[in-house]
């Protein structure tokens, strides 16, 4: 197929053929040389890039074209929500060999322009090449009344840790589909995907969900000292929430919330756990210990964020269906340190995802 | 060796640790889940992102990794200088072998940062990740005052079009560059590059100008109805700019400015003239042919805009240095049509830089 750069623009522009109700936003959108937006008085502007890159981030082979146009999206989206904003538009950076520019094309800026409608999150511009691996860049802006945004650097000792939903699950669903349990070939191209017929832990690492409207309502009342959002692995994301405040933490081990149907080995046994698994770029699977799922398992997309005790009696047990869990606080002390059952405490070790690792 | 992501992030901090005027821009910077920034009051803002990847842009054995650092950038504001914006910010978006994060991260960090304290254009963030080619995305965001952005969909019959410097430099400079007149062995480590013993059309090739104050200065004074910049080539991106305004062109091709030295063949020659030659994606060079090269050739990263006739008066000769030369005008009929000495007229075909063809 012989197919130019410009009839390739003109089938991605069909993504931002939806109507939106903040399409007023965007001034020009895809066709001039970069997109005119024009921002809400009063709010700071939050912006954000992400990669997601085959063989590194998800499997040609394995990973739904669908999907990968809908997570590419969300996980950008994520950092959005870990600033307590709103997102307002994003750019779509896009590398592909020839061969793909048809049917996979077509299943990816499905999924792309479902999430696009569903997160209220219209596509403004963008950039495409060749390149014999698809290649995907997210840029997302969003924005934030003045003074809302919550940092990762604003936690202070005294404060109670908080998590949304539940940890790990991603990284199951990854472990899934590495067993095979989906076959892309028979959906990939599917336009309208049967996403109730995926388990829990595949719609968790293919089909993410930021946590936009519970960052927004942190931000609003002002129930965060500091969030961020758990893209790497509590393990890996923790540490950094930590250095930017200059604190320390201490997490319950038996307090992690893990998916459904995974009991917490740290509240019941006090045999020791094993929190020393690894993942690697491509996919190396995890040992199947829940806890280290939660641990370090990346990819969930939920929300780690920092409380002050007056306000404690504010966060409910759940926000909209999503489990807010306390799993710690923090300290003044410069370590991060997890309590497991028999009055044992060990230091966190970092073991999430890193890409230089 | 052994890097860390975060150890890599803290590098890439180096590079916005200097101080620019307009460093209030950015609230937080890199370190956080998203760059905050706030936007000026009464300015609309304008989001561009870039390519710039390892074998479709540039090669890593022929580009010195300092160009590639300060092309990266600048190729990008290219695009901010078109809607006649100022850059405020840039998002970097970085993935690398393993075996690159040494000397040539290093060379690469100090042209980007060269770039970035040139054009005024701190950085603010990013990503990064692993790759076993050098992949670079660039995300620009800057701003225009409101009512001032030039589109390039506002052309009308009657504008008399304009391009700013010579046409068709940087592709001599990329000739240069594949016939070995550059050793990028001998230098790509140097922090202090010799740019004044690069020929003109390397410089042009490697060190790209955009045309950020022509840009504004149009802006301002309201003199362009539409404008683009030259990124991938006249013959391609002029029926970009015709298509978005519905509207054609008729191009004397006899006042293309050619790069100094370069004899413009359709100004002196009644012989034919070829504009039907091609460049990959690689880089195989087009024919010599000054003119084609100006036709055709892509990274020239020059303004074309179009000058309503009672605005003409006010287009000086040169600015700042920079020649400004007429060379058509736009048409009602939907056609691009370039005249040629002894009264031959003849379509422009389109033979720029496309990355899928």
């Amino acid at each position: 197929m012989v197919l130019s750069e410009n009839s390739l623009i003109s089938r991605i522009k069909a993504v931002e053929n939806h109507r939106l109700p903040r399409h007023r936003f965007i001034r020009i959108g895809i066709g001039d040389d970069a997109a005119l937006l024009r921002p809400a008085v009063g709010h700071d502007a939050i912006l954000t890039c992400d990669w997601f890159l085959e063989g590194t981030h998800f499997l040609r082979d394995r990973h739904l074209a669908d999907s990968t146009g809908w997570k590419c999206l969300a996980r950008a989206l994520s950092d959005i929500a870990a600033m307590g904003g709103r997102p307002r538009c994003f750019l779509l950076s896009l590398a592909l060999p020839k061969t793909l520019t048809g049917q996979w094309l077509n299943a990816f800026l499905f999924g792309l322009r479902r999430a696009a409608r569903h997160f209220e999150c219209p596509l403004a511009g963008g950039d495409t090449s060749r390149h014999q691996q698809i290649l995907i860049g997210i840029t997302v802006m969003g924005d934030v009344p003045l003074g809302q945004a919550i940092l990762r650097s604003s936690a202070r000792p005294g404060d109670l840790l908080f998590v949304s939903g539940t940890l790990g699950q991603a990284e199951i669903g990854l472990a899934e589909l590495r067993a095979g349990k989906l076959r892309p070939a028979r959906f990939s191209f599917r336009h309208r995907f049967p996403l109730n017929r995926l388990s829990a832990s595949l719609r968790k690492h293919l089909y993410p969900q930021p946590r936009l409207t519970l960052g927004r309502w942190l931000a609003k009342n002002r129930l965060a000292t500091a969030m961020m959002d758990l893209s790497d692995g509590l393990s890996t994301d923790l540490p950094r929430l930590c250095t930017a405040s200059r604190v320390g933490a201490l997490i319950d081990g038996a307090k992690i919330p893990l998916s459904a149907g995974s009991a917490n080995p740290a509240s019941s046994h006090p045999a020791p756990v094993s929190l020393s698994t690894h993942i690697s770029a491509a996919g190396l699977i995890r040992s199947r210990d829940p806890l280290a799922s939660a641990m370090h398992g990346g990819d969930d997309y939920e929300l780690l964020f920092a409380v002050s005790p007056v306000r404690l009696s504010q966060i409910p047990a759940s926000f909209r269906g999503i489990p807010l869990t306390q799993i710690g606080k923090i300290t003044r002390s410069r370590t991060i340190v997890v309590s497991l059952p028999g009055n044992r405490k060990r230091p966190l070790r970092s073991a999430g995802w890193d890409p230089f690792q």
